[in-house]
């Protein structure tokens, strides 16, 4: 399922007196016993096993500003953590660092809902799923929408800038964000809870921490955006004979649908096997296979109109040769089931064996080219192995994953596959960067990604980010040895 | 019309060779006649009158760069320009700075335009007309919309993170732009031409240099998004009673409409008068007279549909007695009269004596409150006078200006107003600030509102702007006098 666990070795440290964390927060949120630490350091892929001092639970900003202040007496790093979804190890302490993670999720208040502003004021540790369920008992919508929601922390998202599979319409998470409060790296507070649409005095300070991945401040509540809820939807599933076929039916869905047009997922004809093999009831909705299928979504606050689009839409893509065959979901059951498809990708591959994944982007009328020479290349590399690429097309996002080829389930030979992780990945990597892409669309760097952006990314942006973290973080007590 | 001119005076100083700028750009392009520098030192508003030692033209981002780098030489500070149409004169150098202009307006390049992508890669001294021009060739849209567009830069644009009248649908500047080129204090370039749509692969760079007024580097370029054209739209021009009445309405539009819902902008009717007398051919499109207007457009790429969504709109809103009165357009040329009852706005004030402005922001759900308040304020200070607040409702923007009492034309009468410009300034914005506002919500902090920045903006966030400011340009090269 994932490349070897990177198994980090502590080094013997003089003992530290941790009881005046315990002062703060209380004893029984200072937690030392390795096996009540375990969940918050052993990260969901297994990638990563930390190390810390300590998990210590602040529930309130004040005590959060404490927590950083104590651990800089204690020459301690602080490495934040949400609800531990993180795919590259953002939120472990590697044990190369002295540290404590310095948990969210005690801090789950909601501040306030304001539907004539459209904002709701949430803290750090709420769950995205949460937030969600918030906004539409306000009759609103928060978009944000991902496969960990109901784990996964607004707080975790926002220090991700996570994406997810409604960006097509509304934008990452920083577009999702009108203000932060966030806990400085010298325990002082910035209160810039916004909820101003406008607001030109001065630098973009929100901005720079969303998506800073923990290491320049502590996010503990934020001011989201929400939006009208949608009362109507038409979702398709439709098979099309190349990705090429698939940028043109993106270009003809905006042009007819607007801002209807909420989701444009890729689906490759592996993808639906899978899904159909190992998912309880999952079947194809389309009686003949095809090579490639997108995930079409409109949606709409009005209550009607949307399925007239839809028709017109699919009229114009099989007229046009763009679509084969489509058939378009009659009901919630149906629509579920479409959804299924695309959202239980991630997981069937884990019945496949051994998995290697690259979370990249090219410019979306690059994408029917990447694909065709990524394929090509980790074919070339490990004949007979399984690229499962998916996701998030509108957004030039794909989820390039390579199954090892099918065989006897031998741990042996998924060890030997997995083992070439870093060369698939650099070969993929060097792809993409050809094609002026992103070695990280929306998961982050992280630690798992550090190394490998000095080969990636312009020296000079290197060098800004290093000089703003020296100027916001000067002594590197937040989350060190992420990012950069 | 204006606050009398800040007269600056340059101190003497010595000579400077400037020889070195005419071997980088060519003699012609460096210019030091008084007369031909006026156009670059003189504000839009007469509020600024600035000094330079030359003003530098240079037609490449290698040009830039090396006269970044010989201004550092000569101990000159860099002035950066575009259209010279900013209205917080952060393109003029003050006369305590000894500066160059840097103007922008010989980049005007289009370096690529991607339809599939939907994306436009253009050089900083574009017009921002012709960014519009450009994109509607492409059978795009670049909704960027305001009152200077034929004269403005992108640059300018992006310096300032300009808003404009479809912030509510598309957002300001800054969600337009994807990737920038900028020169650096130190001469060196960032090339973050970034066509993705994600990518998680370090700190948001790009947000830092959007509204940075010119102070953290010189844009030369930028990768602008596209939109689908719009197809079809609708425009109604509807009476309310009140703010309040508006807010409903607002409430009400985005509820039936959603993302089709492209302006909603508050009118007074003191505002309709000013244009129907001083505009040639303007009219009232409403048989009687209301408080209050809203100028409410709705927008597709979609052929048709939008008719019967802003009828249902108007219907339910006279429904609910939201709206009193309503005439939607039926021609282009209605639709062009209506928007003059908008557009004109800021000209006709003109003819109306002095008028003190405010460009400001509160949450959208506090706008009625915070007119009530305004409104009362400068009345109780300047008996007789005429508050005409108008603008971007939608965006919680208010531009809250305010006429002289209707009199005799007597140029010491507007003096003697004009003279009150601080005192009312400090007592709108002291209200603007009880309601969680901005002093400066699209316009920039520039020159004109810098020192009033510390009596608004948390110290916390002040202290963070100053040091990403030392971290990127420690001399203070970029600028110096505007924003910080």
């Amino acid at each position: 399922m994932s490349k070897p666990v990177a198994v980090t070795t502590p080094t013997a440290r003089p003992a530290v007196d941790l009881g005046g964390f315990a002062a703060i927060v209380g004893a029984r949120h200072v937690v030392t016993a390795p096996a009540d630490m375990e969940p918050h350091l052993r990260e969901a892929r297994d990638l990563y096993q930390g190390v810390a001092r300590a998990v210590v639970k602040p529930a309130t900003t004040e005590e959060v500003a404490a927590v950083v202040r104590h651990a800089r007496q204690l020459g301690l790093a602080v490495v934040p953590q949400g609800g531990n979804t993180g795919l590259v190890g953002g939120q472990i302490p590697g044990g190369d660092i002295d540290a404590i993670v310095l948990s969210l999720t005690r801090m789950d208040r909601v501040r306030e809902i304001d539907p004539l502003t459209d904002t709701m004021t949430v803290e750090a540790g709420l769950t995205l799923l949460k937030v969600q369920e918030l906004a539409e008992q306000a009759d609103r919508l928060f978009p944000l929408s991902l496969a960990s929601e109901g784990s996964c922390t607004i707080g975790g998202n926002i220090a991700a800038n996570a994406g997810g599979t409604a960006v097509l319409a509304y934008g990452n998470t920083r577009d999702l964000v009108l203000g932060l409060e966030v806990v400085l790296a010298d325990g002082r507070v910035w209160h810039g809870l916004n909820k101003l649409r406008k607001d030109n005095t001065g630098y973009d300070l929100k901005d720079l921490f969303v998506g800073s991945e923990g290491t320049l401040g502590i996010v503990t509540a934020a001011v989201l955006k929400l939006f009208p809820r949608p009362r109507s939807r038409a979702i398709a599933f439709c098979a099309v004979a190349t990705p090429a076929a698939a940028l043109d039916l993106l270009m003809l869905a905006k042009r007819q649908a607007g801002s209807a047009l909420t989701t444009f997922e890729l689906v490759p004809r592996i993808g639906v096997e899978f899904v159909v093999k190992h998912i309880p009831g999952a079947r194809d909705p389309l009686s003949d296979a095809a090579p490639w299928y997108v995930l079409l979504e409109l949606s709409s606050p009005a209550e009607s109109g949307l399925d007239e689009i839809m028709e017109g839409l699919l009229e114009a893509a099989i007229e046009g040769g763009l679509v084969t065959d489509a058939a378009i979901a009659a009901s919630l059951d149906q629509r579920a089931a479409f959804w299924t498809l695309r959202e239980a990708l991630s997981e069937v591959q884990k019945h496949e064996g051994g998995s290697i994944k690259h979370d990249v982007s090219v410019p979306v009328a690059l994408i029917p080219q990447f694909l065709d020479e990524a394929i090509a290349c980790v074919t070339a590399m490990v004949p007979g192995c399984r690229p499962v690429p998916f996701g998030h097309m509108g957004d030039g996002n794909i989820h390039f994953n390579v199954n090892q080829p099918a065989g006897s389930g031998d741990p042996a030979e998924k060890a030997a596959y997995l083992d070439q992780w870093d060369a698939m990945n650099a070969a993929v990597h060097a792809i993409v960067a050809r094609h002026g892409g992103s070695i990280s669309a929306e998961h982050g760097v992280g630690r798992l990604k550090r190394d490998l952006l000095p080969g990636f990314k312009d020296p000079v942006a290197l060098d800004l980010m290093r000089a703003v973290k020296r100027a916001v973080d000067p002594d590197g007590l937040l989350n060190p040895g992420a990012v950069l």
